[in-house]
């Protein structure tokens, strides 16, 4: 049975374990070389392909219910139910997508993209299947970086105490160990040394053997003893107290072994955890001597590992990391905080440079906002880099800790607008709508790099929390149009034009000015404005631009957004409203290129130009008409 | 020294213990009489004079920083601090807040109100402490309820392994503890017991005196040899497996053997926790027997403890309960869930009728939503009730889990709009900023208790995610204003009038009917619209309506509510835009009465007729000239 000719899991329940070994090579190689030319999780998909076999094996899918947590790391499951004749259109627009998607497959149950969601959906479920007096499990798999997130310990409390059957995998991959922090990280160290796994490789190769009694044999007989499974296993404090039955640790590359141990859990009534280690990027050297690099990476080259991205601009989150380092020489109160997204926001920079003046503290967006309150109210001044999708964790921590008191608490919000191949979860475009409503907050968005950098020198004095949003492309804008500095609250007139105004946000700015050149073209004037404040509006320019039609563009959801909020400001002044807002309409985005992004949604620099031009032209006939 | 005579909390200093007993019996009258006449939190602020007394006994505030979880348990860390001679106008307009508030007094140095944030600021305030090199304690005071919420555990695990200096106190009062969900707190039940902690009562008359080992003299002992600690005092799993020094448990209400723990753990230099048992409403002997009662309390007769309040009306809660009660016994899919809320929401009610219908998961609303999600994908039709301030820690997950996926999760915001007495941080004025952008999300605002009966049965088949907002005090029309019937998306024309329309929301509607008789009264005929259905908006009625000013009022911001909603559609559709919105200002607001808060805002029906009159008679002017 070769991968291509796999249907369903049901396929894979019959092979032999030396059949499985070859399945489980090929779809290595699948793996790797469409994360070659698509881009995507590599590292986390390679070192769960054994896990993701045994659990095929053990469970009736999709009769059981399986959730992985995050959800990067479904590509396996993925292959195995039913996608590995589609698995190449892998994250392009149309196709595949990186994280589970019920319309794709009924194998996905439960969509997810954001960490420490799966513990909580699969006890839902496990409560529906009780109420409803079904039959089935509900598993969720999760990494132990995940495990970090409040979320997990909110439902583990929750489950633990509710003693419904539910089956938690927790896969503790060793470089998101290495990395991982907190209290609990060290602790899932010592509970794996006490069980003499000293070093990897040789718990790789030779997995669960050398610890005695967790033979076939002996699991039978456990099986008819169940007494005696707390003396087998480990009865682990921090579980158990929270009211699990804990299985582990097992050696997540033997699928034999994961399989009885799967079985046994099957068998036990009520919730329990079964700790699986495995390593990332398993079975590829370059992933697995650099995890972190092929945790999500562009296209690249099998054979070296190198990117194939020709890109040379500096990113967004490079330049913020190295002016806030500049800044951070200087000025003592000056922090960095992250949401283990270290490199991701690259405030690994700053850490370099400067050891300590960062802070990691876990997937635990919520704690960060209120743990930077706390290090502002106390004279500091933290510079929180999250990814803006991930920051709608701390809405309430962002209203209620730090805008009500008023602290100095910077958000650095990355990956904002689309994300491009990440799809729905992970698009940035909700964050306007979370910030502008709270008092006291100032909410920029700079046009290119050297706005950003000007802004983040603006911050170190500011008197209250900011919030800059900013794609993860770079924007440089030097060569074309030269900077002449930022003052907040006031916005920057790029062109001049008497046809009509177009006030554009951030990423947008540059889109305005091509479609000022393709108006020029069409006998229509503009002039593009940089609204680099979003919050307050430079209202003196609203009111001088009352006369001309004017245009908004951003690259967020419109309900909510700038266009939203300059008409409410056009509303209570009883200015003309906004002729035209271009923005996100009020439905979800799939995955794709951000420029297929943009013409699905309407937004390309030419589509605008169309919408604008009949607007005007409209306008026209209509004041033709008056006169 | 009397309570009246405190000027400091160095004055307590150097009392005697027979000293302290008296100013603690003072206290405690003072937090009875005062409570009984403003109302507000008792039963916890009872259960923590000692503790208090004995925090400040051993800090040097406001040197060191003290944070109180939640904040509603801080009335006598402001008795002690200054306040005790303004102490009466508690929750009063202008007068001393229910909360910790910066503008009242340096001894309050992070504000709190949503429950699980202390440990969090503190850790920021260790750090800032380390970073600028200063030297003083952090304490952090946390309920063992506020401990279900998972940011406890973010912040537990970080601090944890930051190994920075700071203290929590557990305040694990059995009242919570009884109530509490969770496997974490039977953990603790197994903690106390295991100390030889059979009853409460018996706790609390002998105090830790039967516990070997922990007297004076041995407290010098362990001080001198730490290594000693951890044989002395409980060294348990959970704690201690996030890295903290455990301390404990130790009787919350005898101040000398409170004092002697609290100093050697300020000795610690590390992360430690100390776990303190005290009763709430201890010394009221009403609010012992009844704790959950007075919890919150309206005004009160200190005799008999009964509410002084004369009102008959159900509240929107108690309608909510009783249809979803009803609509259960029939539908076996229904299921109730609260966030540690039962009685707020008055969830009790469909727990007391279905036992087991109603799942309480914690101060967890992150975990609530998710569940739901779980829930609602496996079949289920969970209804999280919430209140609407709260339902800000669910943002993430309502969109990601709920709206992405499209599942039949029904949220009902409880205490939306301005919330009274509790102030800034419990009023709900966020929600629609936060829902209207969410695709799929269907947002409905009940004008009185029938509607919301309505609203409820509509949702038994709705096919996707509802959100319903509502107040705490009940509104019945059916006197003056019959209910014809809920029509989603369509709303209902109450009055007729050519001058002005207003559409209202939820609770603004009795307030737009008062508008439309004193416009009348000026010689202005309103038609006012209830506007049940907030998304999506009625675009027919809107369009109808074009051609008259139109006047929207909604107790929300401004930024981000149902005007601004319109206000954009009225952009898109080149509509003229409203004439007047009526909301929140970009402010957040204080404590109060309901009605001083309104008037504070400008939003009584009389100023808003003003405003309207004004508006108007300007407009007829103009209109006047241009004919």
């Amino acid at each position: 049975m070769h991968l291509s000719e796999l249907s369903s899991p049901k396929d894979i329940k019959d092979l032999s374990y030396e059949e499985l070994d070859v399945l489980a090579g090929e779809i290595r190689q699948e793996l790797i070389q469409t994360v070659s030319q698509r881009g995507g999780h590599l590292a986390s998909n390679l070192g769960v392909v054994e896990l993701t076999l045994a659990l095929h094996r053990v469970y009736d899918m999709p009769k059981d219910k399986i959730v992985f947590d995050v959800g990067h790391q479904s590509y396996v499951h993925k292959l195995i139910t039913g996608r590995n004749h589609t698995f190449q259109s892998l994250r392009t627009f149309g196709g595949i997508a990186g994280f589970p998607k019920r319309s794709e497959s009924e194998y996905d149950v439960f969509e997810t993209g954001h960490a420490s969601t799966a513990i909580s959906a699969v006890l839902g479920m496990a409560r529906a299947r009780d109420y409803l007096k079904q039959d089935y499990q509900t598993i969720a798999v999760v990494g132990d970086g995940a495990l970090t997130g409040g979320m997990c310990y909110e439902a583990l409390n929750d489950a633990g105490s509710s003693k419904t059957r539910l089956t938690v995998i927790l896969n503790d991959n060793e470089m998101s160990i290495n990395r991982n922090v907190g209290a609990l990280a060290r602790h899932m160290t010592d509970l794996r040394l006490s069980h003499g796994w000293s070093s990897t490789k040789e718990r790789v190769k030779s997995g669960l053997r050398r610890v005695p009694g967790i033979g076939q044999k002996v699991y039978r007989f456990v099986h008819l003893s169940k007494g005696f499974i707390k003396s087998l296993f480990v009865d682990e404090g921090f579980f158990t107290s929270l009211g699990f039955q804990y299985f582990g640790p097992i050696d997540g590359h033997d699928i034999r072994r994961m399989e009885h141990t799967l079985r046994l859990a099957a068998d036990f009534d009520g919730p329990c955890i079964i700790h699986v280690l495995t390593r990332k990027g398993y079975g590829y050297d370059k992933a697995e001597q650099q995890p972190e690099k092929f945790h999500g990476v562009p296209p690249f080259y099998v054979e070296t590992g190198d990117s194939k991205s020709l890109d040379t601009c500096p990113g967004f989150g490079e330049v913020m990391a190295d002016t806030l380092t500049e800044m951070a020489r200087n000025d003592p109160r000056i922090v960095g905080i992250t949401a283990a997204m270290l490199l991701g926001t690259c405030l690994n920079r700053l850490e370099e440079a400067l050891p300590g003046r960062t802070l990691d503290v876990g997937i635990a967006e919520e704690h960060a906002t209120t743990m930077a309150a706390g290090l502002a109210s106390a004279g500091m001044r933290p510079y929180f880099a999250v990814y803006a999708s991930f920051f709608q964790r701390a809405y309430d921590q962002t209203i209620h800790d730090v805008c009500m008191q008023e602290l100095p608490v910077i958000f650095l919000l990355d990956r904002a607008g689309l994300s491009g191949h990440d799809g729905e979860t992970h698009h940035g475009i909700f964050d306007f709508a979370e910030v502008l409503p709270m008092p006291n907050m100032t909410v920029l968005a700079p046009r290119d790099l050297q706005e950003l950098k000007a802004m983040m020198q603006w911050t170190a004095n500011a008197d209250g929390p900011v919030c800059i949003r900013y794609g993860r492309q770079g924007i440089d804008m030097s060569g074309s149009c030269p900077y002449h500095g930022f003052r907040p609250g006031k916005w920057e007139r790029l062109t001049q034009g008497g046809d009509v105004t177009i006030l554009a946000v951030g990423s947008m700015v540059t889109a305005a000015l091509d479609v000022a050149k393709r108006l020029r073209a069409l006998g229509f004037e503009a002039e593009v404005v940089n609204c680099s404040t979003v919050k307050p509006l430079d209202e003196d320019m609203l009111l001088e631009n009352a006369l001309k039609p004017v245009v908004t563009m951003e690259e967020h959801m419109l309900t909510g957004g700038f266009g939203s909020y300059v008409s409410a400001f056009c509303t209570r002044e009883h200015l003309p409203a906004p002729m035209l807002c271009f923005g996100i309409q009020d439905r979800f985005v799939q995955h794709g290129s951000r420029n297929q992004l943009l013409k699905y949604l309407g937004l390309t620099p030419e589509q605008m130009t169309g919408r604008i031009a009949v607007a005007l032209q409209k306008r026209n006939r209509r004041k033709g008409g008056h006169t």
